[in-house]
């Protein structure tokens, strides 16, 4: 690359810069690996019958959701629309067409904020496939591939960019930094921060939650799920190994979602550390949690609560973990874990069947990580990772930290948005697929498995080679045990 | 460390140095998970019963190839010849005998450039054992374990490090890094830039791939691959999450071979980020292209092709990943997807057995991406990635922007000498292996499966245990599907 | 965060601090997914039928582990006492009392060392989950849930925090930053550097591999572990797809556990990429070694002793990785994989059944890597790595490198220190809990599997859902090899 920065001056800016997109970078990539994450967590809890499909379903979200977020997905999140700010949505520079202006300039010298742009559509893309991925696990083992593709579309490139506009741009109604026309703070609820969602509590994993809770309960339950009594017979994953390996990827990559989302180097790196350790202190008392509930409840330790748990503890953080002490992290994650186990409870009573839990981690999880903010949130912390002020910081402190409610108020009210928002959109969705027949597979498909009845094949490979001929293997089961039996060739 | 450099100058050589080094480290840790990415790829994709013959062939090029990389395969690479330089091969500091000269000096203030040197070869090792270990998948199945051993020296110490000479040291007569005696820049296709190939796409990837290509046909279809007719019949691999888990952690592995290919910190980021988003979308389109073939072509979706049409937008964008634009990348992987379906079409026509389609991934998706350039290079990337002035650009452009052709003249020529150089040394390297017997292991034992034969186990561990009790376990099976009869011990 | 630091020599100390945290973070994060890394390696050496149990133990010392590190671990190994310094163990900031006293303040200019501090804890305690995880390989599918708890609360707050506080906090009896009361320099052993054990082959790896030693032989051989005669027989593990990713996953984490041993970023990168290749080499030639024995001894190649001879290279390079040369790391790692397989064999013939040879690879690997310093650390190494006066560095180099055995001397006390006291805790636990009947399940439990006896379930998820409605799922199987009957619901 060329030497245009001789100064010491630009030598500096330049370096600033450098480091950012370094830490962004860092950061994207381990959030990505996260949907590696989720893809073995969510073939190790279904059944083998349903493992290819799956597995297509995570890499095609992430391979679409990709091409969705480049063409209009993040020029609705964070493209500016300039003279005319809006609080609702962004627009500008759909398909990245503003690629060559972000670029170094050769008639510059030193910092050019612009250069940033790649690292940050790179960071904020991982991100977004994150929150469309949670709800491939709500619909495992009896969705269509059709709907996947268009609940895929639209959750990507319009629900979650809209909270994203609205919570993290510079000109979202319920951003902390939001600007006006003179680039100066400009808080709609003034004296607050505006909401508080570090890493994405709500933005994130409420929005994913809400439309896997929508998915769920329009789809209807697996066969097979409930008695004819209303109770919940097990219908047990096929690998608990492939389970654990995707959470803990998943643990890794929460490294690169949380403290990362200071989405700045300079003098930014003491906030991402306490970010790292209330994420780990919340995780495992999450973990912690949820399998002595479970202990006491069933008698005998279990592996999957434990996992669960540990993804609540994960969830509830994610909003605060810039701003909360580490023991208030303990807390936090003690009650997400609490919260979580409830949630899947009151779940099974209403006989809706999100066969990964993923509506009482994210949704639930969510939910309570963006109040816990209001709770727990502490003046030093708001300093140092929102620039407020300590002699102003009762509007913005947590209750138990001298707070006033108000900070509290505003996290509600985005809870409130955030769920409305998310529930109605991906409500009518679902509905209108079921309405056209689209969103769930036949009876009998469901029954041989979607591995068959989709793909032509069973959780082995299936080679559809070019010539015609073609080998049907694997196995096929109506219990979601194994069955020896390869089919000759068709 | 002590501190020998105490004025403003030194410390800033010293920052840009270690700087430089973390980056190199992050890239090379990366590249190396990319070893285990394609180790569970292949073993997903075989049969069972030669689970643990792909594993330890996957685990030995990875330590053997260490072993020579340290020994004379990186000087071969890089090791300068200083007076005498040599456009073939290079050739000092066998053994790292260098190691004292590189190390921080008592008596010195500042930037040592020197001291980049083992996080150099530590970056560069990793790629190397990703060239070498791209033949394991053409291999699968039928190779003997003495041959993997031959070849993995004779590709990662000789065939692969005079690819690289040629076209990234200081000597090469491809490498756009070519300089004189005098240190000034001295490129052989006066005007352009040499060989514009980022991180690899001919480097590593055709270099590996054609080694793929030769090793498949020498060995021969695997038992029961074709019909007496030369209709291809599935041999479908022991499972699909396993594959998934492979391509993801090669996905994520890419994020260190391209973007961190800038090899330098300083100046660099920005590149640097612009190659992560190149690669992303790259990835996605041919994803997205391969799928949509495959449903266009069979009727239903399927993981597998989605799988290497990742695969083979990776390998597509790699040379060009940071001289092109965002949309151009899209357009490279969707036709390198369309490029790899056309040629695994093509190899099975032809009879030659490429189990993991390594050949029309990396071969013909590499030998792509080497082309690709010369069409969608523009001025203002190869500014900010080669330095080349904008006002000279014509002749290294893409033909899409501007060029006049003489740089896609010498990606051809690159791709003629790459392709010329590993098929020839590879096919003689495998001709004589099967002269003497020890290409191809007997039918018997291929049908029975390799981990039986050849490492008297079967998917499962064996214990060799040494008081000389053995117990030979395992999943013998002539069709790849389960057969749950252990042996009594011997 | 807010901009508290103006002028330039507080944005270089801002800078400095950002850097050694990024770096710290960085190699925590690496460490941490070994937790990863080992649960799956443990997962496929163990029978289906004990997979939920081993997963659940790894899940759970992490989890538990990371409050037990926060509560008072970190404060015993790290916690320095002031005034009256503790050479044995320190105590202060339980449950990180002072996470206030380290945050940036408002009326600071520049440099705060104590801002690492976050960072600096999440390093240290992956490393201390590492150190407690290596005993589950140890103890697998025999040992009581209960155990497991208590044993991780013991060794992750009492035995290993105490071997850090000796060996690396600037209090301990055997450290090299120890220093006095002024803040100088203190080294007990004068003349030498102190312990050189850089990254913990003693600290670590010796102290959760002698805890598995006393484990394994406390609890007793697995049922059918030997013949009546005392003749090994094998128990062969489910999955060596699974192991084998799981070593990939701990080699990648090594680059965490070695190289960021620095814990400081500025001039200390150069030492880092040394460590790097030296554990690349000695990974690498441990595998080679532990392979062509292997192939010797029982004419076939096989993966898994591979596989431990890549850990045993990686163990044993961890003390050294700093002062040696690569050429000496090739040695090391062909030593320490000797070692590994003579421990092997030595514990077979004492009938000690440790199913993982977590004691063989961790334990007498480390204890050579230990030993290894004194032989191969060189001069210039010494330096760069501890800042040792060449001058001076008769006393601290190795014996092959013109050293007077001194360090020599302090290296076998530290190996004679540390193994006395991590087995001599270890023991008593062990001895008491098998006393209270909590250690070992009962043997038709064990013969069952742990899966069903103590979590009631398969290998697969066994789902308790809330109603009382239970499905025991799974492979009843008293070898280990698959059963197809699942139990009905109950």
């Amino acid at each position: 690359m060329v030497t245009v920065h001789r100064n010491e001056e630009g030598r500096q800016g330049q370096l600033s810069t450098d480091l950012d997109i370094l830490w962004l970078l860092f950061g994207a990539y381990l959030v990505f690996f996260m949907q590696c994450g989720f893809a073995l967590l969510e073939a190790g809890s279904v059944r083998a019958k349903n493992t290819k499909n799956i597995l297509l379903k995570n890499v095609l979200d992430t391979s679409l959701g990709s091409l969705v977020w480049w063409a209009w997905g993040f020029p609705f999140a964070y493209g500016e629309n300039g003279d005319h700010p809006n609080e609702f949505i962004g627009g500008t520079n759909l398909f990245m067409s503003n690629s060559n202006d972000v670029s170094p300039r050769d008639d510059e010298v030193g910092f050019n904020n612009a250069n940033r742009y790649f690292a940050f559509w790179l960071f904020t893309w991982a991100f977004a496939t994150t929150a469309t991925t949670i709800v491939s696990g709500a619909v495992a083992e009896r969705c269509q591939f059709r709907a996947y593709v268009i609940y895929t579309i639209v959750l990507t490139g319009f629900v979650y960019p809209i909270v994203v506009h609205w919570a993290w741009s510079t000109e979202g109604w319920l951003s902390p930094f939001r600007v006006n026309g003179d680039g100066e703070k400009d808080i709609v609820f003034s004296d607050t921060v505006g909401l508080i969602d570090f890493a994405g509590s709500g933005v994130v994993h409420m929005t994913g939650g809400a439309a896997a809770l929508m998915a769920a309960t329009v789809l209807g339950a697996r066969y097979g799920r409930f008695s004819a009594e209303g109770k919940p017979i097990g219908l047990p994953g096929q690998s608990v190994a492939l389970a654990t390996l995707g959470v803990f990827i998943l643990w890794f990559g929460w490294y690169g979602f949380n403290p990362v989302s200071t989405a700045a180097f300079y003098e930014s790196m003491y906030v991402a550390s306490k970010c790292a350790v209330t994420t780990t202190l919340a995780a495992s008392a999450g973990c912690s949690t949820v399998l002595t509930i479970h202990i006491l409840m069933n008698g005998t330790p279990d592996v999957l609560p434990a996992l669960n748990g540990i993804l609540a503890g994960l969830v509830s953080i994610t909003a605060g973990c810039s701003v909360v002490e580490p023991y208030g992290a303990v807390l936090i994650g003690m009650i997400g874990g609490a919260v979580y186990k409830a949630a899947s409870a009151a779940l099974l009573r209403l006989r809706i069947d999100d066969p990964l839990d993923a509506g009482p981690v994210h949704f639930f999880g969510g939910v309570w990580g963006v109040l816990s903010v209001g709770f727990f949130a502490t003046p030093a912390n708001l300093r140092n990772a929102y620039g407020v002020d300590v002699p102003m910081s009762e509007d913005s402190a947590g209750l138990f930290y001298g707070g006033n409610g108000k900070q509290l108020g505003v996290q509600i009210l985005a809870v409130v948005a955030i769920a409305a928002w998310s529930c109605s959109i991906s409500l009518m969705m679902f509905l209108v697929l079921k309405h056209y027949g689209v969103l769930r597979v036949p009876q009998d498909e469901e029954i041989t498995g979607l591995d068959v009845s989709q793909h032509s094949g069973g959780p082995r490979f299936q080679v559809n080679d070019q010539d015609g001929v073609k080998m049907v293997l694997g196995r096929r089961s109506l219990t979601g045990t194994h069955v020896s039996s390869p089919l000759s060739p068709s």
